[in-house]
């Protein structure tokens, strides 16, 4: 299996630079407002793209793309294209003469962004390898499907149990903070209103989850499974922060103006990068420091400490 | 999405096609016994193999093939290979001359089969191609695992809710019988012995429920959460069978040598061919058909009868 997105890209850019030698193949991601040129097959070219640019997307000939009809965008001379003159600076600075842009859409029909050949001269492209292309763009769009169903929690759209194994296997020597969650009360609201609203409830705990990690770099959230979730901080390392997290978090999640009320027994375990961490010793720390939690009253945090192996 | 193997299988046939465009590209699987033509690029072609194709495995040039090293095994020219002389035979027979060889290995070393390269006279391939033919066979598998991974229950193995939508989206006029198993007794035995045992108990349902399908035909076994386990059987009709089955798998569940005892109510949903199947309804009709079992004490079955739209 790929290990990482890049891994996938370049197999990727290797089998459209196959069907396109002569052209430089790019993978691009769209947002609502930007194109986020992610990987290039080449990087000693006339074209003047680079891994980590970002376009306005008014600017783009990606824009262009019609992702309804799912059908690639064809331009071999852009030069004699009158209809884009509006864009004509930017494709004159990137030095862009002829180009193809293949939609990648994922099965919800949300775009993820573009399989792009472009080159300096005008310059013919054959049916036969635009039909290849798509064949490329397609076995790539259904791997990105598969693995976002197989690392994501179906009910809250937060990451899976799979997605926190991949992580730590990813990189081993990361360091970071584990926020090991679960929820006070949530038993009662499944017996007493159903699993129609404890399914609700789980879904606005991911909700507030996904906003209280918003601001925190590389931070990520995971549904372990029933009503106990997951945060994991990669940059946070002093006490401090780590109370400061763990007072917003205990309050991101007590109020509640529903017939019922939750709240969040909370195990925290920092981990360093010297160390070989291994998931599940942190995976049981963090559950010992939640049960000292739950134990001491419930909404409350415990940081399990390492150094004197008993929690604090 | 792919639909099916089909429709992968089509794209990855294709781009090696266009790699290698005078040859015969197949794919295969492979047990410990047999190798199994799955698909060809071509029909029309001087090499004899069909789709479906059944070869003994020691009669085979993909037998030869080191999967722990995940290296490509390459004749150019077979006749003059003596080392092949024990199965020329069968080389004959299919009149490969030429042929390339690439393994391909799930993520948890299982072998699942080989995307080859034949031609019906010697020939020559360049070290370029068979590179790109490993990238495609790279997706391929990397699609393959992510499939599984997206699509089976990871603390069982069994397949989870996800495959059941895919099934009935896939197969929407098929027909059958839906069981739905809902364990009697299992809070207890996580709430008395802890969530090991728990899970232990969920692990040796599931393999008794694989053993209790084995022999039908097509029939599958979905965990679709907590203690919760589907069984879907496609040709079953009528009710003797549904009886028959019904009683096989109360007493399948039932007998436990532990500490702990269980057995299981279910839910039983006959399906037609030639109604729009809903599959939320056919799992919420299977759910109150449970519920009436448990009402009648447990350990035993309901038949939910669409006809008179009552319960059995």
């Amino acid at each position: 299996m790929y290990k990482n997105f890049d891994e996938l890209a370049s197999d990727v850019l290797a089998l459209a630079k196959e069907i396109m030698p002569d052209r430089l193949i790019f993978i691009n991601s769209l947002n609502d407002q930007h194109q986020i040129v992610l990987k290039l097959s080449d990087t000693d070219t006339k074209i003047r793209l680079t891994e980590g640019k970002v376009l306005n997307l008014d600017q783009t000939l990606c824009n262009r793309i019609d992702f309804e009809i799912n059908e690639p965008l064809i331009y071999e001379d852009i030069k004699r294209e009158s209809c884009l003159d509006s864009i004509r600076g930017t494709l004159e600075e990137a030095n862009i003469n002829s180009y193809v842009g293949i939609p990648i859409s994922l099965v919800d029909g949300e775009r993820f962004g573009t399989l792009c050949v472009g080159h300096h001269e005008a310059s013919h492209f054959d049916k036969k390898s635009i039909n290849m292309l798509q064949r490329i763009a397609r076995m790539f769009s259904s791997y990105l499907d598969l693995e976002r169903l197989a690392y994501k929690d179906s009910l809250t759209g937060l990451y899976n149990r799979q997605y926190l194994y991949k992580y730590f296997e990813e990189f081993p020597a990361a360091e970071g903070v584990l926020f090991f969650i679960d929820l006070d009360g949530f038993k009662k609201v499944n017996d007493e209103y159903g699993h129609d609203t404890g399914d609700q409830a789980l879904k606005e705990v991911a909700l507030r989850l996904q906003g209280f990690i918003k601001e925190s770099q590389d931070a990520f959230a995971v549904r372990l499974g029933g009503d106990e979730f997951l945060l994991n901080f990669p940059h946070i390392a002093s006490r401090d922060e780590i109370n400061m997290l763990g007072h917003g978090l205990i309050n991101c999640l007590n109020t509640w103006d529903k017939e019922y009320q939750l709240s969040a027994s909370i195990g925290i375990v920092p981990y360093r990068a010297d160390s070989a961490i291994k998931l599940n010793t942190l995976l049981k720390d963090a559950d010992n420091a939640m049960y000292r939690a739950k134990a001491a009253g419930k909404n409350n945090y415990k940081v399990f400490d390492c150094v004197e192996n008993s929690a604090s």
